[in-house]
């Protein structure tokens, strides 16, 4: 079902004041920063080993990633886990009964294909299914 | 500073309901469970990759895991980073001007040298440094 875990996303206020944290003081390595409209989030990319961190800002009040900070605060925010086939994958997990939020792939940040699983289903994790587009280089 | 991502730890208030998920439904192997003493939790070792997903149930309403569940609900506790030299580390990190909740590295599960990270330094993360004991086999 999966192959790894392709990142871990935290909810910040601000991508700027919290990254020399992460760059400076634990010396991660920053590969990009992007905005990823549809989400109305700005994501800085952090590698570490085989996999990333993910730092979410919102860019809009609007955003999930504002109503999370909103409610818990800063924080983890989900795990994405990697896996192949994710239509499949998806189907597997319906058939399994589990609750999705996303019952089909969407574009997510770096062109990968997405999908959610409901918390409810998962002890209230928020769980992402990621699948890197075969073509498209890794970030 | 950071080698990896060691593992990732969830709030879970039963192994025994939630690890089906993991184990049936993700695939994940089961390692072992274990029981921290000191710390009033067991814990479930699931493998994915290098890394691993670490579920904590209290055994205690003391447990610091029983608090966090009872204020936040279910749901991700903290990210592990490995790391060698433990004690140089949280020496560098005070040095930086981070807050440390251990100022000393403990015993952890399956005996690794642990210590967490105030989240008041790390914008609301709670963070562990663990150090494989050096001729203990990894779990």
């Amino acid at each position: 079902m999966i192959k790894n875990v392709d990142h871990i996303g935290i909810a910040v206020k601000s991508i700027r004041e919290i990254l020399p944290f992460y760059t400076e003081v634990l010396n991660l390595t920053l590969e990009h920063i992007e905005e990823v409209e549809s989400e109305k989030v700005s994501i800085a990319f952090l590698s570490i080993g085989q996999m990333k961190i993910e730092l979410l800002e919102p860019t809009s009040n609007e955003s999930a990633i504002a109503k999370f900070i909103d409610k818990r605060g800063e924080g983890i925010h989900h795990i994405a886990f990697g896996v192949e086939s994710i239509d499949e994958r998806i189907h597997q997990l319906k058939t399994e009964g589990i609750r999705m939020i996303h019952d089909h792939a969407k574009k997510g940040a770096g062109g990968k294909n997405i999908a959610f699983l409901h918390p409810k289903s998962t002890g209230n994790v928020l769980i992402e299914l990621c699948e890197k587009e075969k073509g498209v280089k890794s970030l």
